[in-house]
């Protein structure tokens, strides 16, 4: 039994426990968790036990209220985040179209005189921008840097990265990738969104930021991790459905990507929020269609209709998209591989000389884009334009400062298109739409095509990892639809008697570009179908997407992990390794000491205990009236040093205190050395009793390991506790325990005892 | 310490727990699981290491290639499962569209001549089908009866209902469904189906039907629930896939709907299943064009293709929409309640007369439904046609035999039709595709549409619980789309000026009923978005939904909930109760006695427990040579029933064995009654220690119940013991103690030690 100080202890820290932040507990097990009264007590105190009754009604009362008090803001935060998502994707959208579109218009009327001065103005503006971006990312919010979805993905896995979901990484990451866009590298908009919703969510969920005085305590309900993690999950979701405007493409890739714990209820709020991104896209999509955005309106937010394009498909290409599928395996893992060496050359060797070699090396990436983008079109020969049908409302060449196919580019006669420049010389949203653009066979040379894809592959390849926030998507979907182009025109070429479009093959290309990379399934599906607008390719998308990812898998692992690797993220997979199965959780301890704190420690012990290891959670082991000894709960770091420094709960006896209550107010990111504690302090005592987690999960020494990583995994812990075999057992929990009925209606519906374990 | 003796126990129990059923394991931690040396061991018997170790490397080796085979028939049974389902799905579609084509021929072929002969003919051919499918439902297979889909979310909650997943099963719903939708009765195929494709996944999973010999042992490989279930998933979404032509759809039903536990590399198997599904339905469909199939061609599978509906919205238009999403809480919570109460007066009154009183509950209800839809459009006035306009495919009153809006029922001028009897008397399907048309605004005035609701509505309540195979989903689609097409007859009527189309509403009527119904909500958005084909009224869908499911949510539970409930099938919620947060472990076991087993017990005793309670597991508990009691495993009921029925492992002796392997074969459903042992066996002994789960998982008796709730919940368990506070810690593991890098390549990745648990 347990002597009656101990328990005393117990029950205060679950009082207490509830008001301290970082717990491996269930988000609403907190909220609502009050003092309560174990059932032994009960027992042998009787005359406690109806007052105590009245306390828990009331208390529970008190706890209804508070959890909804909890759900509503959960969601009111789930439209706050939609909102932001949204315009923060249609302020990164305007911004991105108006600069490109100043860009190419300028250089457009400029090239009407002269090449070289067109050439130099379009260097120019190009590296303006560019180092805008760089700039900003450097000096402010160098987190900033780089898709930033590896690293989101690595804090839902529970590993936090120094800055990631800042005030100032948010601005960084907004304006960085409005001048690496806007400055034409072979970059995308996409991750960096998926970033900016997530930082978005992570600063609503700390009710603003502290730092630069944008908070309220009455938006301060969320303490614990698991909220902070569904908010920020909500806002990856959003991201993705403001940058495709693909609401469930946006829910599946929170789901399938990025989040490593789900729940179904949670499903249910990031799908508010997709459609709440959704409709506020729309909305100012709508209100830009009068012309009130400048230069966006008709480019801006992908949509690659391709809803004119093929509607069916023979058994015989099957074949050839196969083939895709095969290159873009290929391709994806030749990405992912590249990437990975330079992104480990460049941080242990370039990036450690300092901020000034990253902006240079950013400023040379912009120069060589721009002399390929604007070189090579000039070196093409220009085509004639194809015979004009009737009907078609494609113009060739298209008309000078517009969007569309047919570029006029240094071509000599006025029926004449440079195919190159069509592609290169174009903002990359309007590359796609012309790579994807049906009615168009023959548009582009193999040779074009082939060059572009060399060109842009390397080009990519250099950029990523530079010093500016940089997504994946749109890269990878200019390679993709590039070879799946010129696969398709084989297609056209060989079997000539189909209806087949070069655009299908295009989107293709893409998805199994995307998917050799990337290695999403589900979720890239239903994005690639979301932003064709077009379900009738599902099951070809599903081919290609199965094959490229089985090819890909074969390699290496997907982008987001090795990269998430390389930076130090220690992801844990949803698996356990295989060499675990025949590890026991004692093995995995090693021969590392356990440090534990006894229930009544000095002042002194507890600062040379911190100061002597970096381990974040110590044991506390208290005695029995008749000295058995019994591990009472596991104390954080954190809260220790919450105690040391506030100073209210240090005593200068060393038995146990009465217990107290009273929440402490919460300091992030206090380190050991932060505390000065004068020698009188150091001499006092605390009492953990009501601070420490009281029931940790623990697992006995000989289970297997892989068990245990299930269990650490599946529950999203941070330490469990191994413990010796247990010599009694007290009890058998099965599924019928856990069934307690709510009240109200238990008397309409009644329970059979279905046996619920029966061998089958 | 442990002693010698027990530790050999432990050991070989490792060994052989692999062999037996149903543990609570990770599967491939059971199939990699060889004879393992535990640390402590090795350091005593140094000798050994060596032996011990080339002995693991020969194991792994062994154990990989068995892993590997385990995962290549895993993918060959999602492959399989496709193509079985797929096939299913097409063999119900091309039946039922048969049926019902003959039916409605003879029956306008003879209502030329008289409408009362035609009327006996009608109410005899659905007589007949609809017999013939609660014939074969009710003599052979029970558990075909209804939707099944509870069962199924049962089954893969870990609750098993009896004879839900039978071959026999398989077979009753198949051809059952078949007779009472071809019938005309008031219910749909779709739920069927998904209960098809699991029937069919679980038989692959036991490598076939024993009882009817057609299993294999090669294909038995997988003997673990979690196995079972990741196949059974496979199967609904196959199911979902099939029914409705939508592969996105059927990996998002599985996943929200149905299962309990999601891994993400499931979540591609799945996709691939879906895939294989779609391919599978479109062959067969292709093949089906050249009018191989007879009536199946023109109807068949539910695609309702809507894009030349309406593109566009506006503001004004989504008061109306809401006010759809209102009614669809409304009713779809009211048909909760109702068939709930229904149901309930059912099975506790009118079913436990016997299968005589359901077949003639059945009859009525199918002549009560053949009269009505005969009925009621006799009495309706014929409208007179709308003005054809040019290029319109539509002809009013369309040709006879024909599927099509516009059906001429009794109507006295030949340029008239019924507009009641388009929605009534006619195929769901095709009633479905004429509600959901587009350009046919005034086809159906307002009367007509309310009497059909009304009827519609009261027949589905009706049928819901009878003793047929039936889905919800179309007659949902039915109620929804009939009242939603009422309020888009107003909307065009107020809001002249705007290009309304009462289809769209239709659709949007059909998602909240659904959605009030069953309150699903990804799953349901996007197989409303596949089968119609539209994506641009995906937020239109999304906000009907979020509508719908709170209304319907603030009245009662979903209807697969509800159902299961009725059903006494113990779902447990992702959530842990409300009070459950102030109980303890210890408290939830209440005051049951733990029944144990000590290591070697004699047969006598073990048959007198087993035959004294009802419990599916016993502590094993054991004593070391200083007297110390250990808890040494967990034994399941049905591994000693498979013990006690082969005897082999009987012994003389009440000490421990020599540690022996050998893997018993599996019989399930064995009950203590149905051994019989003789009074020797009776006096001999068994030591358990081979054959028991040697680490459980495992509690402190104070942890809250909540916490106790998410370890089960989570990681799918069956049975957690309590224990008492444990005296000491071993260790503590943490994120870094379970990174264990693999060999390869580990030399390339440095990992950072980034803080992987400072408070934020």
């Amino acid at each position: 039994m347990l002597s009656n100080h101990l328990q005393n202890g117990i029950e205060t820290a679950r009082l207490v426990w509830s008001r301290l932040p970082n717990s491996d507990d269930e988000a609403l097990d907190e909220v609502g968790l009050s003092k309560k009264s174990d059932g032994s007590r009960s027992e042998s105190l009787d005359y406690e036990v109806i007052e105590n009754n009245a306390y828990r009604e009331e208390q529970a009362q008190r706890g209804k209220l508070m959890v909804g008090y909890y759900v509503g803001v959960k969601w009111f935060f789930a439209l706050l985040i939609g909102i932001g998502t949204g315009l923060a994707a249609v302020f990164i959208n305007i911004s991105v179209e108006n600069f490109a579109g100043w860009k190419f218009q300028l250089t457009f009327s400029i090239i009407q005189k002269s090449y070289v001065a067109g050439f130099l103005v379009y260097i120019l503006f190009n590296l303006l921008l560019v180092f805008s971006s760089v700039y900003i990312v450097t000096q402010f919010a160098p987190a900033a840097a780089g898709s930033g979805i590896p690293e989101i993905k690595g804090y839902l896995n529970g590993v936090d990265t120094h800055g990631i979901l800042l005030f100032r990484t948010l601005i960084g990451k907004i304006f960085g990738s409005i001048g690496s866009v806007g400055g034409g590298l072979a970059l995308g908009k996409e991750g960096p969104l998926v970033h900016t919703g997530a930082c978005i969510a992570s600063l609503l969920g700390q009710g603003g930021s502290t730092k630069y005085h944008l908070s309220s305590r009455w938006l301060q309900v969320f303490k614990t991790d698991r909220d902070r993690r569904d908010l920020v999950t909500c806002g990856c979701a959003a991201g993705v459905a403001a940058a495709f405007r693909a609401p469930v493409g946006g829910v599946l890739f929170a789901l399938e990507e990025v989040t490593s714990w789900w729940r179904s209820q949670l499903m249910w709020r990031v799908f508010f929020t997709s459609a709440v991104v959704a409709v506020v896209v729309r909305t100012a999509m709508g209100w830009c269609k009068s012309g009130k955005c400048g230069h966006f309106g008709s480019g801006g937010f992908i949509i690659w209709d391709i809803s004119d394009g093929q509607e069916d498909y023979s058994f015989e290409e099957l074949l050839p998209m196969a083939i895709i599928g095969v290159i873009g395996g290929l391709l994806g893992a030749l990405f992912n591989q590249l990437t990975l060496y330079i992104t480990y050359w460049r941080r242990n060797y370039l990036h450690k000389k300092g901020s000034r070699v990253k902006m240079i090396e950013v400023c040379l990436v912009s120069l060589i884009t721009s002399v390929i983008s604007f070189g090579l079109p000039l070196l093409r020969k220009c085509s004639p334009c194809p015979e004009v049908e009737l009907n078609s409302s494609i113009e060739c060449p298209r008309p000078p400062g517009m969007y569309g196919n047919y570029v006029n580019f240094y071509c000599g006669k006025d029926k004449e298109y440079n195919d190159l420049a069509t592609i290169f010389f174009n903002t990359q949203d309007d590359a796609i739409r012309n790579l994807f653009s049906a009615k168009t066979i023959h548009e582009y040379s193999a040779q074009s095509l082939l060059t572009f894809l060399v060109m842009f592959y390397s080009l990519a390849v250099v950029t990523f990892g530079t010093a500016v926030p940089a997504g994946q998507f749109v890269p990878g979907i200019m390679i993709g639809s590039t070879y799946g182009r010129l696969v398709g025109m084989f297609v056209v070429n060989f079997y000539k008697k189909l209806n087949i479009e070069e655009g299908t093959y295009a989107l293709l290309g893409a998805a199994s570009f995307l998917g050799g990379s990337m290695r999403m399934t589900v979720s890239l599906c239903v994005i690639m179908v979301e932003i064709t607008n077009n379900l009738k390719l599902l099951p070809l998308i599903m081919l290609v997407l199965l094959i490229s990812k089985a090819v890909g898998d074969a390699f290496n692992e997907g982008l987001y992990e090795e990269q998430a690797r390389l930076r130090g993220i220690p992801l844990l997979e949803s698996r356990p390794k295989y060499q675990m199965r025949k590890m026991t959780a004692k093995e995995a301890c090693g021969n590392k000491k356990v440090v534990y704190f006894p229930r009544v420690v000095k002042v002194a012990d507890v600062v040379s205990i911190l100061q002597s290891n970096e381990h974040n959670g110590f044991p506390v082991i208290d005695h029995t009236r008749n000295g058995e000894s019994l591990v009472i709960g596991l104390m954080l770091r954190s809260h220790l040093l919450v105690l040391l420094q506030s100073k209210v709960d240090f005593q200068h006896s060393p038995l146990p205190s009465d217990p107290r209550g009273g929440g402490k107010p919460i300091s992030k990111g206090i380190s050991i050395d932060d505390i000065h504690l004068s020698s009188d302090d150091l001499e006092m005592y605390i009492d953990l009793a009501p601070f420490l987690n009281p029931s940790p999960y623990v697992v006995p020494e000989d289970m297997s390991l892989s068990k245990v990583y299930n269990l650490f995994r599946q529950l999203g812990l941070r330490h469990i506790l191994v413990v010796p075999r247990a010599s009694r057992v007290i009890g058998l929990i099965t599924r019928k325990d856990l069934l307690i009925e709510d009240n109200e209606n238990s008397e309409t519906v009644e329970l059979q005892s279905t046996s619920s374990s029966t061998a089958r």
